[in-house]
């Protein structure tokens, strides 16, 4: 048993199988992978790291099975190994790789934490246990850890919950995570902290941009997925200053410094399919790396598997609750898509993109 | 100038001539009157009162006119002021006497205070600022303290709001008092803070059936209004519990000692007005005091004058934010009323009602 | 089993013993006792009250006890006891009537609660449990309480202590609460935040001059002890207020409308006990209730029993560690005694005093 | 101007010159260099770096200078730049190159930032500037920040200090900072932090066994000086990586994976320096790089210029406060020096060394 010191948590145990596994390599680089990776860009305070979310959420799912002994043991080590697989600063390379739950899996195929791991659970057993609504469900422990811990961190306001009272109101029944009535508030303030953290933390425009430098850092240096899987922070910033591409090395040197692209584009209006496609290869044809598309999906805030317990009966969250029902219409609100450039090209950018989407 | 020390805001000054509205007899009276009334039934921590939460409320609405020195100075006074007429246990007595409001008016008109004021502005003047958008509008100084210290002192975390960020970034134009963009959010969470405060706190069954029992003792002391305008929670106690009335001296007995009256009837669904008048009448007339109906107005939510600038176009926070607009259906969600009896009588009073309302 | 709401320790669960205790008059009668008797005059915020505090005192007591099973029950039930018998307003009438510990011993020979009580322990194991480490000691539940929960009320950051480390390090071993050596900084920092505390709150002369002026309006109003013992805030104010004696009414309305006395002599010199007699007796001769000597003992940091476990070894924490040596030192530092007077007659008293003192 | 959210002090305000220095490379580096070096490894959480530090730092010597505006101008960026030489995990490798603070002094003569400050202020100005006490005193505003900083991001409780008090007392007079006697408390609470972060944090074993590591491998290395000034931790680390010496690689990758050494000596007795020599002489030459000595500095706790203001007349802190004074004593206390060996060396290590140190 080893016991870990954590600012949001006091202190976090681990059992002797969970220390194990924290002190393979594959779990030890999660402390090089940043978890809201440029946002320190905009927060210069938000510095964390995968590792000690990793840790935090593991201690949340143990909290909420301590309640409810009847969930399998093994969700709560898949709580602390859902975030293997990410790539260096997160999210920000997802839309080169596959996605980082693909990563995760392929790692504990591969790797020592995967020979560790079927020492108790089974590859299919461990994909089962990623599934778990403890997980990966409306209500988890990952976005309980996340949003609390990340509004530490920025200092943001908005991911305030009651932990507590959430844990003391979950129950496991009918294969579901339930919420008993007296938490519903807590529940609640759950995703609607996840709604407020979007606009002000997770979009942020300054780590937009840097993330869309990154990206095209990475595509012009062409790193393979093979060499990405296991890569940190230090292994992928350190290959691209040494790059022999020029446009690589200006790339993150100007990360490295802070010298950003502009917006010449930053629109919540979505650009139809084919016209994006057009814009995507025109832009690339006149100004390679100057100029950078950044469209991402839509973010999702429909309900999955938060059911409440209500006189006996089970409901949707979103049924019982109207502000749960009124982030159905949040979502689109704050996404937005941008052009970014070199302020040096800033200008003759925006004019030849007026050129195509008038 | 005067400092004082506040867990909520660091430090407060007091300039020279809010020292000496603070330091009169009605102003000094707020610090016998708890700002959450009963609640403290049901979260012991809550014991603040009126006096802190008015000093804080000077405090906001100072730092927002440092911003906008246009408004006229004499709000920060009405927003210091603004709560002088609360009766013991703040809302609780409005049912049987003028709201606070009117009381305030009343005490500036004869008290020490009110000469004190009227060194430097007029009773209309006064009563102007009191309307004010920083006094009492959707996000003002008001709501922005009380939601933070309330959460500060039950230890619910509902309550946080970036008071920093909502104040950098309100604006006083058009008469009106404006959220800048990069307050959005901030604004936001202010309403959706209140929203959830209401349900866990400020509505919470224990409050409400000790609010209910005081009440009617008080019914049945027979205070007059001119005794009642200034007194605090020492005299109104004391008073009951040397009550010749020994039904008063069993009601106040029983909140002293906790032993509350239980729910017959918990319900959000509206009686329909001559149901409800039959209902009080025919309980009184069987019960008197051992079964007490609490049917309290609807909470609002609408909007008042929360606007936005959105680029250089003020709009209502409600058309630009999808989750304000939800909290007008919430805001019958939460609504309950109840009839309440002695624990001995509890079986009689449900079989009475349900021969009345089925 | 029923959970409590409490902004220092999250929720606070109590037994059904414990709530039986709980909802007696006696126990509930605190929530009318201020932890901190006058402090609120000079940091409004700091409201709370005794109720809470013994509900948190009983909290950590069984978080050690749950570590250290010898530990006999009842001592759990004995910290939340522990200040049933406190006056108004906390330590400000002990200079009048028996210490409050007597107090709660006599409460618990003739209340409701005794009779509770002694359906589990006897009077003598009961008074017993009062004495042990985990609830008078040096580092016992009830300082751990009342230092955090102090800090939060009135906003001095001094009174941090690490609570859970402290917990987690504490050991029941040969009848004495032994301290590991892990925990030797956690335990240093609560000695530490004590005698922080002293300077800043719990000696703050407005308290003290508030604190005296209530202790002469008693003592003219003659209430004997066994009215007093049982007397809640409202009960003690109330009879004040409505007193025969002019000079009664004159004090508590100068405290109700924070009119306080000034200090005349405000030092750290102790005076020799002839000398002090004198003076009392002249000012009384003199000024009557217009002056007001106020020489209270001096605070002890003796170590009692802490006790530290170091290479298998027991140790006295003040041999580990020379800054809780220091605290030794500390002790007289702070200490005052004071001379306060009516703000017309301050100048003849002063005059009076050099007379006497030089 | 800009503003920067930062979750210690709310929002940090930069000035145009400020945001010109923080906007170069050499500033922008500081985002690479962890604060507290390899303390991550035993307080996974503390992943802030000497950038935010800076601007924290920067902050709360501009408050200080508000209210003391004899203060020059030049002090705050002083207060901002006095970390721009730290090398790659901090502390950790001064034992092999130039104090930061000579680093500091070159990068200023050399770089992009030098030549921007240079439009201010001389480089002998800039060098008087960081030894102001307000930058490198005994209550400054370096220690201010790191320590409630420091305290926020490892969950340690012990680096609370109450800023606000402070710094409304502090007053520059006779080329000297000065406590008001009000803000002794604070000011003593701010060195007693130190005193209890020492031994919990900054002298933690694990990251003191890391850094012996890291320096190892950077001598093994043989990195020159003029490459390692504005090295960031990418730059070091995935040079280490890369190395062709095997035992580098070995170094950096038993730290990477958190394989570290084991403790073969913990020992508070200070050892002659004849002796040392031969220990780390024979060492080095029976184990190499398996064995590694670990002797630092004792740490000093000596008062250099805390002035307070007691009756008009200015006195050492030491001299009114006994506890700052006991914090000579302690000064020794908690320092350690150390011998670690590799695992599976540990043994042979130890027999070694007994033969030596008997």
């Amino acid at each position: 048993m080893k016991l870990i010191h954590d600012p949001i948590h006091g202190h976090i145990e681990l059992d002797d199988f969970a220390v194990r596994l924290v002190d393979t390599p594959e779990f030890q680089r999660l402390r090089r992978i940043t978890q809201l990776g440029f946002s320190y860009l905009a927060y210069p305070s938000a510095r964390h790291t995968r590792f000690e979310h990793s840790l935090g959420t593991f201690h949340l799912a143990k909290l909420v099975r301590e309640r409810n002994p009847e969930i399998e043991d093994g969700v709560v080590y898949a709580a602390l190994l859902h975030d293997l697989g990410h790539y260096p600063f997160s999210h920000t390379l997802e839309i080169l790789y596959p996605r980082h739950e693909e990563n995760t899996k392929w790692i504990l195929r591969h790797g020592e934490i995967g020979d560790l791991l079927r020492e108790c659970y089974s590859q299919s057993e461990m994909e089962r246990f990623f599934k778990h609504p403890l997980v990966s469900g409306d209500i988890d422990a990952d976005r309980m850890d996340y949003l609390v811990r990340d509004a530490y961190y920025t200092g943001a306001a908005y991911g305030i919950v009651d932990l507590e009272r959430l844990i003391r109101n979950l129950r496991w029944m009918e294969e579901k995570l339930v919420l008993l009535e007296k938490g519903v508030t807590a529940g609640q303030s759950l995703l609607l902290a996840r709604a407020m953290m979007y606009p002000t933390v997770y979009f942020h425009h300054t780590a937009r941009i840097a993330g869309a430098m990154l990206a095209k850092a990475v595509e012009l240096e062409g790193i393979p997925i093979k060499e990405m899987r296991l890569m940190d922070e230090i292994d992928l910033v350190a290959r691209l200053r040494k790059s022999e591409e020029g446009e690589v090395r200006e790339l993150i040197g100007a990360i490295d410094s802070r010298r950003l692209y502009k917006r010449v584009v930053w629109s919540g209006e979505p650009v139809e399919e084919g016209l994006l496609g057009e814009l995507r290869w025109e832009l690339e044809a006149e100004f390679a790396h100057l100029a950078l598309l950044d469209y991402p999906p839509r973010p999702k805030f429909e309900e999955k598997n938060a059911f409440v317990l209500v006189d006996g009966e089970l409901k949707r969250l979103s049924d019982v609750s109207p502000l749960v029902r009124s982030l159905f219409e949040l979502k689109d609100t704050h996404w937005r898509w941008g052009i970014y450039a070199r302020a040096d090209v800033k200008e003759a950018v925006r004019s030849f993109v007026s050129g195509i989407i008038g």
